[in-house]
C-alpha cells in the first residue's frame, strides 16, 4: 500500500521497528530483539547489519560471554553519531539540545527569555544561533536525523503554526515554517505543544513507562496537559486537545483566566493564584512558587493555606481526569513538581471524595521522571519519529543529498 | 506474528478488511472496495468471492449497467444471513435483538425493567428468553455469528463483570459469564458500558460518522460518556474511562451524587436535578423529562428555570469536555435528547465563554442519529468486531462445530 513492492515495505517497517526497540529499551541482544518482534535471528541478524552500515546503530559482543560458539551481539543506539537537534520555547526560557538516538542529552544551550513578549524573529535567531553552537560541537562524522521543537501554546500540528500563545502575546505565528528557514531546512521543523511533548517524553522513558493511558500535567504560569489514550498521544481534531488548565474547575465566582475565562484549572492553580493567596508580591515563576512551598513548610499560615486551597483545586482537576481517563499514572511537571508533593494531602483527598473506587483502584500519582528535561526530550521523540517510521527514508538523502531535508545533516 | 503461513495470515488480514468496509459502508463495488484499499482488482474478487460462499457478502451485478464489458459486481452485506445478538440492560428496560450484518436491526424484543433492584438471575432470565424467542424467528439458513450485550454501569471489558451499577444495586456480578452460560456458548458474552457503545455506534453510523474525535453523552438516571480519540473507543486501564458524568462540575456546595460524591455533573444535570428544580415529584424517566421540557417551551416559569440551570451545568461539562477532547463533534443521546434542544442557548453560551477558540471554531453539538437504538447497535458492533477482524475464524467452527462459540450458531 505504500511505494516499493511489497517485500520492500516490509523490509522498511521492519528495519523501523528494530530501530524503535533499539532506540526505547536501549541495549538489547539480537536474540531478544528476534523475541520481542517474532522475527528469526537471520532477518534480525540482516536488519541490525543494516542499521550498523548506516551508522544507527553500534553491533558488540555481549560482555562476559567466555562461552564457545557465537555469542548473541548486543546492539546499542549510536547515541554519538545519530542525534537530532531538540528546541524549546518555555513561558521563562528558550532552549536546545542535540539529543543522541537513545533520547540521551549529549549538549545543551539555555537562556533566560529576556523580553516578556518577543516577536518571532527574537525568538528563532536566539534559537538558530544555539543550533549553529551544538552544529559547531558536535564531532566529526555525527549525523544530524532530524529537528522538533516545544512550545508553550497551541500548534497546529501541519506546520508548526503558533496558533495561541497568550503568555507570550502570539497569535498564527509560523514559528515551524521561519525556524525551518533559519535552519537551511527544506521542510518546517515540527512543533508540539510542551505538555503533549512532556507526557510523550514521560511515556517513552519517564514516570510513564509501561503505561498505557498516562495523564501529565505540566505547570508553569499556566498548566498544560499532555494525554495518552491507549499508548498514543491525544491530539483532537486540531491538534489541541488535552488543555486540561482551561478544564472549568470553579464555574461560579472563579479567577479571571489568560484565556478570557473565569474559574479554569490554571487561574485557580497557577503561579499568581498561589501566590497571590499567599500575599507575596515577590518573584514569580519557579523561586516564587518554590519560596511559598519553603515558607509553608517552615509553617507560615499564609503560606499553608495557599498551598492548601491551590491542592484542593489541582485534587479537582486531577479527580476529573482520572475519571475521565482511567490512567495508570498522572505525573506533576514543571512548577506542579514543587507544589504537588506539599499539597498531595489535599489532591490525595479530593481523588478519594471525588473519584470512582473503580478507577481509583490502581493509579499512581508522581511527579515527573525527567524533570525539566521532559519537554526537550519529547521535542527530541518528535524529530525521531520520522527516522524511527522509515530509517531508510533518512539515511538515504543524509549521505547523498548533503543532508538538508527535514533538518538532515551529515557533518 | 500470528498462527500460519504469512501469505494465509495476509489473506485472512484482507478478508477482514473487506468485509469491514462492507459492514461499515453498505453496498460497494468491487472497483470502489480496490481503490479503498490499495489491492488490485483480482486479489478483491478473490477475497469476496470467499466471503460470498461463507455467506457472509451477495455479490450482485450493478442496478443501470447496459453497457459492454464486464460490470463491477456490487458487493453488499448479507444482512438477512449473518446477524448477531445484541442486548442492552438499561436503566428502566431490558432489550435485545437480532442485527444483520451492515447494522441492520432486523427483530427487536423489549420490556420494561419489572423490578427496581433485580438481581442477576433475573435479567439473565429474561435476555435468555428473548434470545429463544428471537433464534425461533429466524429464518431457516441464516447463521449468528456472535453475540454482544450494553449495560447500564462499569464493566471489566475480559469477562464482561459488572463492577459496578449503582442504579441496579450491583457490584462485581458476572453478567458477561452467565449470560454467555445461558444462551449455551462456551465462552462470555463481550460487554460494554452503554455510554460507551453508544458511542462506538454513533462513531460508526451515526452523527459522529466520518469524525476522528467524538463526544458523546448519554442521559438516564445519570450521565454516560463514550468518548472516540484518534477512531478507536478510550477504554483506560480497566476499562472505565470517559466517566463523564462524574466529573466534579460544583466542587463546593454541589448536589450528592449517587456515586457517593458531590457536585457531580451527573448530579446537577441528571432527571432528578432537573424534576426537583423545576418543583415536581411526578414520573421519572424519559416521560418525566419530557414534561418538563414541554411546560418549559409552554412559558412554565419553575419549569423554565429547571431547564437553564440543567442546560447551564451541561454547559460547563461539554466546555471542558471539548477543552480536554477537541472533538468534531459532541453528541447527546438518551434523555438529553430531549433536554439539549431546549437548553442549547445555555449550553452554548458556557461553550462560548469556555472553551478555547482554536477548539471551538469547528466545533458541532448534534443529537443522536441513532436515538434508543444507538446502544443496541453498538453492542451488535462490539459482538461484529470479531468476525471483522477474522472472518475465517468464524464461519469455519460455525460450519464444522455446530458453531456452539462465542455466540454462534447455524440455523
Amino acid at each position: 500500500m505504500s511505494g516499493g513492492t511489497p517485500q520492500e515495505a516490509l523490509r522498511r517497517r521492519h528495519l523501523g521497528a528494530v530501530l524503535r526497540e533499539v532506540h526505547l529499551s536501549g541495549p538489547v541482544s539480537r536474540a531478544a530483539l528476534a523475541a520481542r518482534l517474532g522475527l528469526n535471528r537471520s532477518t534480525i541478524m540482516a536488519l541490525t547489519r543494516e542499521l550498523a552500515a548506516g551508522g544507527l546503530v553500534v553491533e558488540e559482543p555481549t560482555r562476559g560471554t567466555g562461552r564457545a560458539g557465537r555469542p548473541s551481539l548486543l546492539v546499542s543506539p549510536a547515541a554519538d553519531r545519530a542525534h537530532v537537534l531538540a528546541f524549546d520555547v518555555g513561558v521563562d526560557w528558550l532552549a536546545a539540545a542535540r539529543v543522541g538516538l537513545g533520547g540521551v542529552v549529549l549538549d545543551r544551550r539555555w537562556t533566560v527569555r529576556r523580553r516578556k513578549y518577543p516577536d518571532l524573529d527574537d525568538v528563532v535567531t536566539v534559537l538558530a544561533g544555539f543550533a549553529r553552537e551544538l552544529d559547531a560541537a558536535a564531532p566529526p562524522g555525527t549525523v544530524r536525523v532530524g529537528a522538533g521543537a516545544a512550545f508553550c501554546g497551541m500548534i497546529r500540528p501541519r506546520d508548526g503554526m503558533v496558533r495561541l500563545a497568550p503568555n507570550m502575546g502570539w497569535a498564527d505565528q509560523a514559528f515551524g515554517v521561519e525556524l525551518g528557514r533559519r535552519l537551511g531546512l527544506s521542510a518546517p521543523v515540527p512543533v508540539g505543544n510542551e505538555a503533549h511533548l512532556g507526557a510523550l517524553a514521560e511515556h517513552v522513558r519517564g514516570a510513564g513507562a509501561g503505561h498505557r493511558n498516562v495523564v501529565y500535567l505540566h505547570g508553569d504560569v499556566g498548566i498544560g496537559g499532555g494525554v495518552i489514550v491507549g499508548g498514543r498521544l491525544l491530539d483532537g481534531d486540531g491538534g489541541y486537545g488535552a488543555e486540561a488548565g482551561h478544564m472549568v474547575v470553579n464555574p461560579h465566582g472563579g479567577r479571571p483566566c489568560n484565556c478570557g475565562s473565569r474559574g479554569c484549572l490554571e487561574a485557580e492553580v497557577g503561579e499568581a493564584a498561589l501566590l497571590e493567596a499567599a500575599g507575596r508580591r515577590g518573584p514569580a515563576g519557579r523561586e516564587g512558587v518554590r519560596a511559598v512551598v519553603t515558607a509553608a513548610a517552615r509553617g507560615d499560615p499564609a503560606a499553608r493555606r495557599a498551598v492548601r486551597r491551590a491542592g484542593d483545586w489541582l485534587g479537582v482537576g486531577v479527580a476529573n481526569l482520572i475519571n475521565l481517563f482511567n490512567p495508570g499514572v498522572v505525573i506533576f511537571g514543571g512548577m506542579l513538581r514543587e507544589l504537588y508533593p506539599a499539597a498531595s494531602a489535599q489532591v490525595s483527598a479530593r481523588v478519594a471524595a471525588n473519584v470512582l473506587a473503580v478507577s481509583r483502584e490502581r493509579v499512581r500519582l508522581a511527579v515527573s521522571a525527567l524533570g525539566d528535561d521532559a519537554t526537550l526530550v519529547g521535542a527530541a521523540e518528535l524529530a525521531f519519529s520520522r527516522v524511527l517510521t522509515d530509517p531508510l527514508d533518512v539515511l538515504a538523502p543524509a549521505a547523498a543529498e548533503g543532508g538538508r531535508r527535514a533538518g538532515q545533516e551529515v557533518r
